[in-house]
């Protein structure tokens, strides 16, 4: 079979990634076959393979994207400047790119248990890499003694988790909306560090 | 087939559970045979219809029983009293208590998904019940003033999150035991809703 022209790739290697996390999200990585995620993009098994070798292969694709995108969308975000106004930007930063991403980010966190070795030691250094975000900012932040940080490397996963964790009961539409989500937790945030923001 | 005596139903039937257990954490739920189950335990696959009707109804069983636990488990670790010595020893009871049951919470997270109607409807009642502990924490914290707290709901799911975080970091032998991470996230528990700590 003649592989997919530049157009063909351009638009089906994209519409394969998006029916892979779908499924994933929905039925978990290991009861997917290569066959439902064809059938859903609407091709036949065979071609499926122009696009991807493998159900690993895209696993680690999307899960490497996710946390490259992540990182990188954060660069262009921080405000830089003290310590305070960072971790109030990263907090609702987090909340907002998490929530856009619900079923990347429900991979992320479920089906590292999935990548083989290789993979997860790959998957696993990305994440470090932006887990180092928030503890660099709260070792600034102790440094110049605004904050008050027991251990850095515990107050930064402790925030992830905590920012994170927006996405297992938020809806638009509910009873707040994302900018008073994001005020709230960036205030517990701050607070978690020992910085009482005006207005209590 | 006759039905297991008194004695092997009571032996059987939680390695039974345990086996799902295992296998629904490490491959997810969909993912799982009763056939997989029952080479688990040792059993044939016409065995272990004496001890569970299908699967979703080992997922229901499962999922109520961790919900119904933690909810007892800390009415009996609850030491009463003022709402900060309080809020201390949920955020040491919340960590203990889910790190003692790794595959158990992975499930009670990750498998909502494939929970049919009622049984979500019956799970997600109990995990309000569970949700309705810090939220009563602090609101007793906010009403007397030692606790400041914009949204008592979210800041109760903020806790929750933050909390069961631990269990996506934490091995025993690590650089911090059980404790100091208790210590550590009481804490920050505290701060989170304005209650700095002495030692800091």
């Amino acid at each position: 079979m003649a592989r997919p022209s530049g157009s063909d790739a351009g638009v089906t290697g994209p519409r394969v990634r998006a029916a892979a996390e779908r499924l994933f999200a929905r039925h978990g990585y290991a009861a997917v076959s290569m066959r439902q995620i064809a059938a859903e993009v609407g091709i036949g098994a065979g071609a499926l393979y122009h696009y991807t070798p493998d159900k690993q292969t895209l696993l680690r694709d999307m899960m490497r994207d996710h946390l490259v995108k992540l990182t990188t969308a954060w660069a262009q975000t921080d405000p830089g400047g003290d310590a305070v106004t960072r971790l109030d930007a990263f907090a609702r930063f987090h909340i907002r790119f998490h929530l856009d991403r619900p079923d990347a980010v429900f991979i992320a966190y479920m089906e590292l248990r999935s990548l083989e070795p290789d993979a997860f030691a790959e998957i696993e250094a990305l994440r470090k890499t932006y887990e180092a975000v928030p503890e660099a900012l709260l070792r600034a932040g102790s440094a110049t003694g605004v904050m008050q940080v027991a251990d850095v490397k515990l107050a930064g996963m402790a925030l992830i988790a905590m920012l994170t964790g927006v996405n297992t009961w938020y809806r638009d539409g509910g009873r707040l909306d994302r900018s008073a989500v994001e005020d709230v937790y960036a205030r517990m945030a701050l607070g978690m560090v020992g910085v009482q923001t005006v207005n209590a």
